[in-house]
């Protein structure tokens, strides 16, 4: 099959000029739509993700990258209701914010509008899919999803029932598009398209995001490692640094938000380092210490430089111990990631010091690492955490898939 | 002179750090010192400028580049004004917005922190180097300024005068860098800094940004060109249409913001265009007119289709009949740059369609195009008009030049 990216973007330009004409509840009402059939048209989606499951199997590929290809009834329904979630929530299109006058009379304001096409490169799970594709919508944005070719079968299954909802109610079905050849070529070409695409996510491991940002064209938003720091200030209370401790770095090890590394400043270290050493031992941590704070960790290792660079996603943790606040904040400016760290504080001038000194993409006093997610910081739904400072700074959600122009209200003024 | 450019923007992310940490006072006493000095050390930057201006002569220069290169005593009070301006704009950095309790008690807002060190790329314009030097210190952020060849003189004289004054404050002097040699290597060398540098904004014409656009491994906001449209609705003021035509084409033809297209309706053409053709007669514009209204014009000249696509910079304007306002949409969805659309009616509902349906960056109901520029829309300042939708679009003032982070206090609340 040869395949004419440039046909197939501008088709997506096309949808785009219709969604992003819709209204809020023409949107809500496909989108409702499609939630429905992603229930009754099960048998379909299964039936490809069956196929997929029996070449991952072939191939042998690893149990974590099977389970996230596989679905089942289960998790059909669950991303039938993150869909209609996104139905829910608020529509950023056309809000308009500072309208006011100049001293001439004319208004000025600025109105949210769409990107325009978005293309999503992601690994194979299947789920991105419709959740993507429902996001993009949401926010009157054409979408082009080109998922891993170990979940094709089950992507575009996925696709066509949405295309079915697209075309009842007579929106144009290049609105969601899968790439149904998912080869690097064809990924090079797209990279290309910036005449028709206006932005680019990827996610996926460091690998995918590298080779994205290297040879598009067109805007990429990335999301690289989270290397999560939690600062155990001398002011801390000790019972809140052991549960944002414990919480950050064992309750899901594997995602981004989890911690990487922890910093003790040394006034409180004697104290807290053996009720952390107690706590990160019952649940198996593997800790790789400083010289100050190795003593304290029964089975601990000596931490090489390189290792306060480590994204474990696992149970393992880096400690340090720090002479002072602004070691903690000159450590964490060394060796963030740009995705998220907190202080534990009880003193409020270095809460606000710290909010204001680290300028990681999300920054905490007293809460877990773990909240730093589109969902739980109330963004509603997330299509990925940028960690680059242009357009969006950690978490995005619809907002992050919109733009503002400038809208200008005379009566006839010119400029003299 | 052999230059290290890594270590040049090392230099300017370290500069950076110091920087997002000024108060807006610290950052306003700097600039008054500069506007100062920009003053008193007249001598040096006029004697500098008095190379390049000489061998702008022996190379025969085109006179409007000449002018463009020329300092005057006047200029540079009126760069020195500018930067007392820039000082008095409100600092965009640390407001923080929509902080808001989440349901588990943390706090969760965002706060705006700059984005680091921008690259400034442009044309032979020396006075970029004090405007922009002065708009990225403003928001907090260092800059690396690579100006054109035959005004390096002048931009090396009017960076060391900013650098003292960023010594005698204590701030690191690569806050502010001029690269000393403007070479297309050490250029492409520059747009792989993407570790150090957040930004790049090239301003000047289309060939250098399609170069940069090209070769940058690190976000560029581009400023292509401004084929403006003036819609006159069938149910235009016409007095009101034929002053926004007027300031529109004949105020200033040569920048972005002037008209290139005039687009009438068909209900009102025999009416209106034979009073635009007196006005533009008047002004020696040069009519390229479709065949409906080309009789209108005495003087005109059938319009190839090529000429729709057309910034003339010039009296020269682009004429067409259009059958319905939505022949107009569809006509300024094909044609336009993304930079400025002006609609002149008295019909309201018509007014707001044409605010919703057209996604320029400016999109103006009965107001001339001519006000499409951040002074006039109220930023403040400005530091470029942005024609892609991604970070900023229209017009960027001071808050283009920074994004936000999440901040969350909390009272040591864990994810379940």
């Amino acid at each position: 099959m040869s395949i004419d990216i440039t046909a197939l973007c501008q088709q997506a330009r096309l949808a785009s000029r219709q969604l992003a004409q819709l209204s809020e509840r023409e949107k809500n009402a496909v989108l409702q739509a499609m939630a429905q059939a992603l229930r009754t048209e099960q048998a379909s989606i299964l039936a490809a993700n069956a196929l997929d499951m029996a070449a991952a199997v072939e191939k042998q590929l690893a149990p974590a990258m099977q389970d996230r290809l596989l679905l089942t009834a289960e998790r059909l329904e669950q991303l039938a209701l993150a869909v209609e979630h996104i139905a829910a929530l608020p529509d950023p299109v056309g809000q308009i914010r500072q309208l006011a006058p100049r001293p001439n009379g004319i208004q000025v304001g600025r109105m949210r509008i769409p990107l325009g096409v978005i293309a999503m490169i992601y690994e194979a799970r299947p789920n991105v899919t419709a959740d993507a594709g429902a996001l993009c919508l949401k926010a009157g944005n054409a979408v082009i999803l080109r998922g891993g070719r170990e979940a094709l079968h089950s992507s575009l299954a996925i696709a066509a029932v949405l295309q079915r909802c697209l075309q009842d109610a007579g929106i144009h079905p290049a609105a969601i598009t899968v790439l149904p050849e998912p080869d690097r070529e064809l990924l090079l070409q797209l990279l290309q398209q910036q005449q028709y695409v206006d932005l680019v996510i990827p996610r996926g491991g460091e690998g995918l995001i590298r080779f994205v940002s290297e040879h598009s064209r067109i805007p990429v938003i990335q999301h690289y490692k989270g290397i999560c720091h939690l600062f155990v200030d001398k002011a801390a209370d000790l019972n809140k640094a052991l549960a944002l401790l414990l919480n950050g770095k064992t309750q899901r090890p594997g995602v981004c938000n989890a911690l990487e590394t922890l910093l003790v400043h040394r006034e409180i270290a004697t104290t807290f380092l053996p009720l952390a050493s107690q706590v990160l031992a019952e649940k198996n941590v593997q800790v790789y210490a400083c010289p100050a704070s190795l003593p304290a960790f029964e089975g601990g290792l000596p931490a090489t430089p390189e290792q306060y660079d480590t994204e474990y996603l696992a149970l393992a943790l880096s400690v340090k111990v720090v002479d002072s606040f602004a070691a903690a904040v000159a450590h964490i400016e060394q060796h963030s990631s740009g995705h998220t760290e907190v202080i534990c504080t009880q003193d409020i001038s270095r809460s606000q010091r710290f909010l204001q000194q680290v300028n990681s993409a999300v920054v905490m006093v007293n809460a877990s690492s773990r909240f730093s997610d589109g969902g739980e910081l109330g963004l509603g739904a997330e299509i990925g955490i940028s960690t680059s400072k242009l357009h969006a700074y950690g978490p995005m959600g619809l907002e992050a898939l919109t733009t503002e122009k400038y809208i200008v209200i005379g009566d006839g003024q010119v400029r003299s």
